[in-house]
């Protein structure tokens, strides 16, 4: 890999009942998703139902462009702030991050509460949420 | 965008005292590092400073391979587990996250505490940790 640039592939997707994109992450804190992660990274998963929370990271894949000075979730009655104080979909790496609840896993099918990502949202990475 | 695949590019680059890749995250937990922000992206910190904590998101750029179940922090004592379950740099995408404490902001550089990545990393998104 260079300095200049990094290519991620996904290893799994989100599916969801949420088709279109949200402004509001409170939408998404009481909804249940599954992350179907790829065959091939399916051992990843061994052992993950001992975590109460994980980190999702994943790709706002559908997220265009992006400025650096916004106002929060478009509101334009909150003060302006630069985009890394935001958690705004329209950022330089189109990334996404979500502490979500573990619920169950079957086979290569995570249940989570709480992710902020609609469906078919590509999957970069999991990690737990342990410190 | 492809669904395939997903290029990045660094914000920012971490600077700080570690060269050398570290297995022990707690060795990082009491460290200063400063994140220098791309000038073209300098403007994304405006009004940061309202945060304690950032959560930063980078590439372990060093790292190479991965296996799917590993024993965690190389420890063969420890059980196994998926990599998933994991913070190992090796991962099928090797992204790296840490929860850090926002010590100050000067210009395009941050300073931060608690911060497990080596001096050099490229940074790809910070993101208030704010919920």
């Amino acid at each position: 890999m260079s300095k200049d640039s990094y290519t991620l592939e996904p290893v799994g997707f989100v599916e969801n009942d949420f088709a279109e994109t949200r402004s509001d992450p409170d939408v998404f804190a009481g909804t249940v998703s599954h992350i179907r992660v790829l065959p091939r990274f399916a051992d990843g998963l061994f052992r993950i139902e001992g975590f109460e929370r994980l980190y999702i990271i994943y790709v706002f894949d559908r997220s265009q462009g992006f400025e650096m000075i916004i106002h929060p979730r478009g509101d334009v009655t909150r003060p302006e702030r630069g985009v890394f104080a935001t958690h705004s979909p329209r950022r330089p790496n189109p990334v996404g991050l979500t502490v979500v609840e573990l619920l169950g896993v079957e086979g290569e099918v995570l249940t989570v509460r709480g992710l902020d990502a609609v469906d078919g949202t590509p999957v970069i990475d999991i990690k737990p949420c342990d410190r």
